[in-house]
């Protein structure tokens, strides 16, 4: 426990004006603001990473979500792992590495309870605690293995694939067994990383033609698990391709979460009850508590094995931050994507 | 076990043309058939009521389903009870009830393994076996215990409520504990039946206005369980009023069943993942072989101490069964649609 009555001055983002559709630049500005002295039990953490995630830009809009939406004029938060550099409190000290959501700042501030102190993983950037020992590989191994309910054998479609929840979804379908594992990538260079590098027994570019013709030819004898990164058409063509009793885990829509409408949903629903398919939307942080050591154990022990591969883009300088952002939402970053503060 | 050798002459309705939206008299004949003599182990069933379901309408198409299409030229199937009259299998006798899946035609006759006896209820018709103890009410049990996980305390709505399933499956909420039951029927009378005779708290008539409005009003605070019977836009309804966490069970859509364009899905669905929502479709005979006997105990005992009141609508003369199953598709029922043969 150190002691410092010294103020300090932290970099934060703001949002500025919410945004209607696509996301600009004019919606964000980057603020110094300056930090009281450390109160009792408050510890002071300098960034070492941010992350920037899809979720973010739905607490960008006023909208009832299963958390407030972020409020103008404010600091943005988000996942982010740093260093103490100050502590008035017994429960962190100077030199641990936390990994805490007061992220899109260089400098975090607050009551100890909020950061949870991380160990650090010889070797590894202390980045992997954003994505693959993170909420990121959480929310692929909770949708795959407690929502969708995978079974060993199950043919495995997973939308977004080579992006940072995708590519370990995949990983740890084929680690658990499952019979034929089928992604779908904006690009033929991610699509090629898909059964390259992540493991995947096939990928299509789903800018190439119809979402459910592609699906319907990687996954002939249909599919019975779909992690969806996406929504909109993806949702539909699973929807035709299901087997009997098929299972979806709904983690986002990316596709949709700028749009200024709302757009159709699938006109196949009919087809949840002939063939008993099951829906499930999920947030992560609802299964942390009771599921979040089983991850941990089983992923941890995947990646020091090297059986788990992860990628990342880092972009440097929290001033890129909201380039970072808008370049994951266009699906330009392989992996997790995440900034070096 | 009695034998015969005598041939019987069985009324028999075939499908002749598959329907391109609402089906009409003409897609339908009835035929008179000679049966054969009893085989070894088979038995001859003089039907007593048969019954007709809004799934019967999707197997008119010709369509991948949970079951195979009806046949063009074939006799239709589906629920019945009756007598049996002829027997050639130690299984069963001549007289005992039996109910089975060779419905819409007078008599019936195959492998004694295709016939379930079922015990008569003192006061009760035999129709008893179709509805109220039968597969209609084990799909209200079924979807809301199993599926939706309906907990004590929960705000249940269910759709089509004045229907033979949506009636019991509101009775059943109330009777297990949920906190308030809401119902939606296409007529005031039936909207009165929902509060003054099957215990809803309350109900709307959904021709009356906007589903979601009306919706909103009744469960002010929102709805935890969904029990839809119709799809469309009473599933759009109930994703924007559900809670957190809430559930869908879905049995059948009746509102699209002779849409000859598939309609739009819902708009709302990326609220599945905002609020953690789950959208379950099922086939109700996946669940018998593991939920049949406790659903039998607990249903048929509410039955028996007069806590679960049910109707019928009853059709009489088998030559009107594709009038009761077109009135049916109509809504001109209330509770349980059988014709008496």
């Amino acid at each position: 426990m150190s002691s410092t009555t010294e103020t300090a001055v932290s970099r934060q983002w703001e949002l500025v004006s919410r945004p209607s559709g696509w996301p600009a630049p004019e919606d964000f500005r980057l603020v110094e603001v300056e930090l009281a002295p450390l109160a009792e039990g408050e510890v002071r953490v300098a960034n070492e990473f941010v992350s920037v995630d899809p979720y973010m830009r739905g607490r960008m809009n006023d909208a009832k979500s299963y958390v407030a939406p972020f409020g103008l004029g404010e600091a943005l938060t988000g996942g982010a792992v740093g260093r103490v550099v100050a502590s008035h409190s017994d429960a962190l000290a100077v030199g641990d590495l936390v990994s805490h959501d007061r992220g899109w700042r260089d400098v975090a501030q607050g009551p100890a309870a909020g950061f949870r102190r991380v160990e650090p993983v010889e070797g590894l950037p202390s980045s992997v605690h954003l994505g693959v020992l993170g909420m990121t590989s959480m929310t692929a191994w909770v949708g795959l293995l407690v929502v969708a309910r995978m079974q060993p054998g199950d043919t495995v479609f997973v939308s977004g694939a080579a992006g940072a929840v995708g590519s370990v979804a995949g990983q740890i379908a084929r680690l658990r067994g499952a019979g034929r594992v089928v992604g779908s990538a904006g690009s033929a260079e991610k699509v090629a990383l898909l059964t390259e590098r992540y493991g995947f027994d096939a990928g299509f570019n789903y800018r190439d033609g119809p979402v459910v013709e592609q699906l319907a030819a990687a996954a002939p004898e249909g599919i019975d698990v779909y992690f969806d990164n996406v929504g909109g058409d993806h949702l539909e063509a699973a929807i035709e391709v299901f087997n009997r009793g098929g299972r979806a885990a709904l983690c986002g829509a990316i596709s949709v979460y700028n749009a200024t409408e709302p757009p159709p949903g699938p006109r196949n629903l009919s087809q949840l009850v002939g063939k008993g398919l099951l829906l499930q939307g999920f947030i992560v942080s609802w299964y942390a508590a009771e599921h979040g050591a089983a991850f941990a154990a089983e992923v941890g022990g995947w990646l020091r094995s090297g059986e788990l591969t992860y990628d990342e883009t880092v972009v440097p300088g929290l001033d890129r931050t909201v380039d970072a952002f808008l370049g994951m939402l266009r699906g330009e970053n392989t992996g997790k994507m995440v900034v070096a503060v």
